[in-house]
């Protein structure tokens, strides 16, 4: 292939906004609530650490392993997700992938041909759009508030004609709009896919970070057309790249084939490390304690600062969890335009536009509080108010 | 989509002959010389325990990282590829992936639409079959002899119009067949390349693995339309899921995009593990004297207790390097069928089939020398000549 085909070939792709702000934003001194990492104080290294040194004194812990996923894993996984649905899961139904994100690439190669429709949330997880855009398919947003996906206007669209094959949905803390599925909605769309027979990918890696109420039952519980994926990244370490779903059995099988193709299996190693941390079950639920109390409270310092300083200029999503908070400006700023002056006052955020599929989200913007202690959030909304009122004067 | 429909899609895809033997052959009377694993006591489980702990004390090492891998293993890698092709490898023409299958699956998708012709070897390493067909392009195998590809035959098919977009290799102690592809057809397949327009994917994770002579220069030294693939599973461990991938720069950034959708980056940890031991170059050296030593010891045990035992019966590659000797029946066996017998006796491998594009491989075998010290490989040489006499009892 010549350099001018793969170049069109490259056009065809759209670069993840956040990966390449990520670049941008990375000067040492820019507060930078554009990034979705987790503060690496929150991630338990210690005892990471001691799994990995328990783990390397096993030898399958260096080895190939199953492309399925370790067993043990597979099984704490099992056990886990059983006790959110409400039904026995057998470990035959769980595939551990590389991040949760693995799980939707290779769902969306067993599930769909080029031009199928997928419904996806309006704004959107822009690793989802990646995903569906490469396996080149029609993409329908549907309108998100706070409670989540319409879902009467999805069964409007579905009462007009539209046969998606997939509907994705972060169901819980929504990234980046910050929104939960009511536990009705969840009922609805449950009741449309079994009506409907499209897939609902219900992919909810921020489930456990509640704050306050814990979310309605997982989608998963209320249908057997819904494929469910969460990740190991936000509760323990990124860096442990491990991501499961589980669901209807045959498709599970169909994405261990193509798995085997993509990378033969995953780390024994980060497996066996995931296990013991998941399956020391009174450590794991005082480290989640820990998450919600810490994630919480910048979270609360992050909106507290936000209305003041920006009253009357903004609105911000009320935060229940997750890492993320929505910012809505009442008037006329672009948050592209003024990402370029908050650069310069030495903060950052990812403009709105980078979530959005068909909608003009140009006056929002998506805010990280998970990164940062509290003292500096506040000080990065001071920064984001001298931007704007620099943008405006 | 239906149970049928996906159950159809599913049947559009083979499931790796090997890994489903391992299923097979886990049995623990069972000496398999059907996998391809490294022997966990040639893994430094003690030095990766200490890179681990040591990697840990980094809060980087537990976060997200670049989707093109850690910095610090792509700058240890572009150092010791330099040298290998004799010109200096920028970092940014080095994209880590997670084992070189992954390397495979992406240039796949990046370089490859349904329908494009891929040329592949007969017998062919299974994971890129599995990787092309899943890309659905047409395969056209070119025979392998001792020294690798046969690349007259390759010229008279491109004389005679045929068109690849990709031409596939493992060049250096070939999966199955064991081969080393010569120095004149390097060169030759080289400038088919330049003159025919063809992507060269060399696929070399047993380089390092030579019992006497090195193998000649990689392809990479010769043309600039080649992708060099290689991999830490074989000389370090599997689990760290390492594996790279460099040339052309324009495909390289092309396969980072494409990595970003299908799972965002690699582990942060086991890069980290990887970017300690390679760059450790003085216990790296030794450690790669001992593999060679050690699995030299295996094949030269395993070769000579075959021909043998099976002496008249079957002849077996020369074995110069890697992990596989190939076996040959001079007579009318049929080793899918031995196979069952040879599990009876205890003793397994891979048949020829398994690697077949179009050749009928029935009366051929993989066998590893790799997992199991000279003893049990001497035992299992016994076994097999068991089942051998037993089938033709």
């Amino acid at each position: 292939m010549t350099h001018a085909a793969l170049s069109a070939r490259m056009d065809g792709l759209r670069s993840s906004a956040i990966r390449d702000l990520l670049t941008l934003t990375a000067r040492p001194d820019v507060i930078s609530l554009a990034g979705g990492l987790p503060d690496p104080d929150f991630i338990p290294r210690e005892r990471i650490s001691k799994a990995a040194h328990d783990a390397l004194g096993d030898p399958s812990s260096v080895q190939y392993g199953e492309t399925s996923g370790l067993r043990r894993l597979r099984e704490v996984i099992a056990e886990r997700e059983s006790s959110k649905i409400g039904r026995a899961l057998d470990v035959s139904e769980v595939v551990i992938t590389h991040g949760s994100q693995q799980g939707l690439s290779l769902l969306a190669q067993v599930l769909l041909d080029a031009g199928d429709v997928v419904v996806v949330e309006e704004p959107a997880y822009t690793g989802a759009l990646q995903v569906f855009r490469t396996a080149q398919a029609r993409l329908v947003p549907v309108q998100l508030d706070e409670d989540g996906m319409d879902t009467d206007a999805l069964e409007a669209k579905l009462a007009a004609g539209l046969r998606p094959k997939v509907v994705h949905t972060v169901s819980n803390f929504h990234n980046p709009r910050g929104a939960v599925l009511s536990a009705q909605r969840r009922a609805h769309l449950a009741a449309l896919a079994d009506r409907y027979g499209f897939w609902v990918l219900e992919d909810d890696p921020y489930g456990e970070l509640y704050f306050g109420e814990k979310p309605p039952a997982p989608l998963a519980a209320l249908s057997d057309r819904v494929i469910r994926l969460s990740s190991a990244s936000k509760v323990l370490a990124p860096a442990l790249r491990v991501g499961w779903l589980h669901g209807d059995r045959k498709v599970c099988e169909a994405v261990e084939l193509i798995k085997q193709g993509a990378d033969l299996c995953g780390s024994s190693l980060t497996q066996q490390i995931a296990a013991d941390l998941f399956s020391d079950v009174e450590w794991f639920e005082t480290h989640l304690d820990k998450l919600r109390e810490g994630y919480g409270a910048r979270a609360k310092a992050l909106v507290t600062a936000a209305e003041t300083e920006l009253s009357g200029r903004a609105r911000f999503s009320e935060v229940r969890g997750g890492m993320f908070c929505w910012m809505d400006f009442v008037d006329d700023v672009d948050t592209t335009e003024l990402l370029g002056a908050a650069l310069e006052h030495g903060v950052a955020f990812v403009p709105g536009s980078a979530f959005a599929v068909e909608a003009d989200l140009g006056r929002s913007a998506r805010l990280c509080f998970a990164t940062y202690p509290e003292a500096l959030l506040v000080d990065a909304v001071g920064r984001l108010r001298k931007s704007v009122t620099a943008g405006t004067a």
